[in-house]
């Protein structure tokens, strides 16, 4: 019989890959009586532990760093950001992995914060979110040397590995979808314009709009705020040639670009049509209930957490991770244009 | 002129306290003129660190952990919790320290965690959520020694600090609104009967029922999952004798039970009152809107933060802190019951 790994004992005994895991390393998140059947099963197996694995233990963190520069009263408020973040402490919780999270004001703390950390070693490895357009930090990173992977792409993560969905391809669908049902007009309430996927979905607006020979499209940039999503509804509804569909780069704005056609006598989906990029309770509760592009994101956090954990065992070896695209989920919130609205 | 103090040069740069302490311990977080500036100014002013806090520096983690024994998928789902962690996390990054944060299966594996990051002085203190009825948790920080402070009291808590709110005026509230409006005819729908504020929440119900001379009133528990929010609302409202009110532990399970009602044919709130526990976007944006017990929970969360460093500073004092009565906001989904429903 070939070294028996871990998952041989994990199937000889009944349990998850993580509690063998756990066991064999001494570490907590295993009951006492299932430790000592591992441990039984591992010596009956004749299991060796990887000797490269066992040098480097002892000096391991077991933690990995996320350093947000975000206003921390938002991350609580946005579900896709909540939801990605249980799914990451659950992938590193699975192999009894601390997450180490600090919030700070600027990109600027956060590449101080960086250097702090890799200085201690008080982790193992860094998270990056918010992929910028031109990123100061993924220099900083590369020239600590930590492993580090990115969430966003493709590309402009220099030498970093990186998980990442494909955002134009995303707002394609989208575009293609709304042209079909006759929409001639199209506006994005986009984010922050510094935000590298952002760009790319505001890019791929522009390209549909060629590719389809649309009327006009425009996309005004946000704070993701639903003030500021607000605000972008009120603008593009005051126009003498309204919109007649509106694509919000978040589920929170698309809620509240509803709230503002309300406020307006605008009727959803008869005299606009609403899609949001992010799917979550709020659009399936909303009245009526908005058009999504939905994905798993607790899926997409423990896929970031693989990679992560994956890097770094492997620091080596570069990884650039596609994850499924989001799909288009239709609601009540999106129909054909009224006759009245052709151009 | 007195020993200077952070406030002081604080005042005098016109920055935050918190940007004055990041820059004196040499710590990341504040803009390098920023720092100067600071530097310079505490110079002038004379200050000097205070001994006793500048030689535990080095020994600090300058993390704090927490260890949550819930499914990882329920932590993005609940805003409540979002929230709350989003206010801790911003408390607790004003002064530049981490949070250590893992997920794990059960209280056994959770008092493992908290004895393997005590030995490897992964952390600076611990704070504790979800307290049970008795609680094992307790005992393990007491003899562990590592500042601690308890989300939950009053009491039950051992000689940890702890942060609280009254859910038991809470929930009396809430009874006196809806015996005020002519509801006889109660039920609860609570969380995990092992949690302490559940016990609480149920036992205000029934001291309200006696003291009120209601006719019936009835907890039934769950494990706040939308799933068991549904399945008791189909039961209470299956009975022979339904309640004409009914108080939901969570704005999720309040959404779920409104959810059964549309599904049975129960019109809310001519037929049936529904009030949460929790107040979030999901309650506002709910159709009809739902009455909630409303509170500022990012504030609590970032009070949880100060408390906690309060007790790192100072770890011989215990702490133990009311917070603010969550107050009821009223919505559309609360009515006076219809007269066919008297009893």
């Amino acid at each position: 019989m070939a070294r028996p790994t871990i998952a041989d004992i994990a199937e000889r005994v009944g349990v998850s890959k993580g509690a063998v895991s756990f066991a064999l390393n001494g570490r907590p998140g295993v009951a006492e009586a299932t430790r000592a059947r591992i441990l039984q099963v591992a010596k009956e197996m004749n299991w060796r532990p990887h000797s490269a694995a066992r040098a480097l233990g002892g000096a391991r963190a077991e933690a990995v760093g996320l350093v947000i520069a975000r206003p921390a009263s938002t991350l609580g408020v946005e579900p896709f950001f909540a939801q990605l973040l249980s799914g990451l402490q659950a992938g590193l919780s699975r192999q009894a992995v601390a997450m180490h999270l600090m919030i700070v004001e600027d990109v600027e703390a956060e590449t101080e914060v960086y250097r702090d950390w890799a200085s201690a070693h008080r982790v193992d490895g860094f998270i990056v979110v918010d992929l910028k357009v031109r990123d100061p930090r993924i220099e900083v990173l590369e020239e600590l040397g930590v492993p580090t992977v990115v969430l966003g792409g493709p590309g402009r993560h220099g030498s970093l590995s990186s998980v990442w969905a494909d955002d134009r391809e995303a707002m394609l669908s989208v575009a293609d979808y709304l042209a079909a049902l006759g929409h001639r007009r199209l506006a994005h309430v986009a984010g922050l314009p510094e935000f590298r996927h952002t760009q790319r979905r505001m890019r791929a607006l522009r390209d549909s709009s060629r590719r389809l020979g649309l009327a006009e499209t425009v996309s005004l940039t946000t704070d993701f705020s639903d003030a500021e999503g607000a605000a972008a509804t009120r603008a593009l509804l005051s126009r003498a040639r309204r919109p007649t569909a509106i694509v919000y780069d978040s589920d929170v704005m698309a809620l509240a670009g509803l709230g503002v056609a309300g406020e307006m006598g605008v009727r959803v989906p008869d005299e606009l049509s609403i899609v949001a990029f992010d799917d979550s309770v709020l659009t399936r509760i909303a009245h009526p209930a908005i058009t999504a592009l939905s994905r798993d994101t607790f899926a997409y956090g423990r896929r970031l957490a693989e990679v992560m954990l994956a890097v770094i065992e492997e620091p080596g070896r570069r990884r650039d991770v596609k994850t499924a695209t989001p799909r288009l989920v239709v609601r009540e919130s999106t129909a054909p244009p009224g006759a009245w609205q052709a151009d």
